[in-house]
């Protein structure tokens, strides 16, 4: 299979730290998202949305947003629980990350990344927005060691991503203690890499 | 059961058009989000993201986020596909719904419904994101009746909610033939119910 992908992405991110803990093969299709690589007429065919990452089967199917693939690619695996209500509280944290998390860390560390002066302007709200994800993670993380069922799963890495690179935002994780203690476990498994490693 | 929800909310009625399409029985908590009941104590305790749907089941452990919540639901039911890729691409559409149209679509309505006038101002950005996201769906539905494996599923309901009642934002949806059709579709399922509907 085929992931077109955009190294710094933490959604792409997402994706290659589970391909690296289920020990998969695959081909690293990198794009550049600032050169307008996702918008070309080839690229909206198999992604109408635009966006990376997209994975792509070998007969040809495509699969688009980061928790969606990570879903797919763990079905059967130890990274998703087999029990339904566990595979719900999966879901939950995977949609929480993508409606309040996603959109305030990610987007705080792309404006301060890549100095798009003129969206400095949306900052403050974004940053207010982070913390209160980042207050309803350490609140969870003070009771548990992990997400769901207390264990590793898709759940962790889908809010690993952006948090783990959250100062590149200027979110200060200084006070979130059960955080850092759990970015650190989600780090010490044997297979893992790093946002910047390229795939070989 | 107990779901606790705000009528008018697109989110809720999500869960709620499932729950009548299953024919399952639950408790109706109505919470009032402008007057604080998402933000109470006793909430925060079930949800610290202090939001409505929250589905309560009788042993007393909770699920939040609508598309989570329809996940488990319709895990076993004809609204759910068992094949692995499949099920990718429902919570694709499902993802894309809570990234790109919930976040323009249902906020431009919220805006308009409950006239925030200080929020105003957001409303061109809001449009020109929401029109793509309508773009995408109508190229979609160019092709397929429905999102996914040609039949209702859930990721049809979470595209529907907030599409079906699109002109209280004013999204006009005059050109877009498709989805106009295929919300038609949806309608005609024989446990239909409003998102006016009080649950008995």
């Amino acid at each position: 299979m085929k992931l077109y992908d955009y190294l710094p992405s933490g959604n792409g991110y997402k994706v290659r730290l589970l391909l690296s803990w289920l020990g998969e093969d695959y081909d690293f299709v990198a794009l550049n998202i600032h050169a307008g690589d996702t918008k070309t007429p080839d690229f909206l065919a198999k992604n109408p949305a635009g966006q990376i990452p997209l994975l792509e089967l070998d007969d040809g199917r495509v699969l688009a947003e980061s928790n969606a693939i990570m879903f797919y690619l763990a079905l059967g695996s130890d990274y998703l629980p087999t029990d339904a209500f566990a595979q719900g509280e999966v879901l939950r944290w995977m949609f929480f990350e993508q409606y309040k998390h996603e959109p305030s860390i990610a987007v705080a560390r792309f404006i301060h990344n890549y100095a798009y002066e003129d969206r400095k302007r949306e900052l403050p709200a974004l940053m207010k927005k982070g913390k209160a994800a980042l207050d309803v993670m350490e609140g969870h993380l003070n009771n548990y060691d992990f997400f769901v069922g207390d264990k590793l799963s898709i759940a962790d890495i889908a809010l690993y991503a952006y948090t783990h690179v959250g100062e590149e935002g200027k979110f200060d994780l200084k006070s979130y203690k059960a955080i850092r203690a759990w970015l650190n476990r989600v780090k010490k498994h044997p297979n893992y890499i790093k946002i910047t490693d390229i795939p070989k």
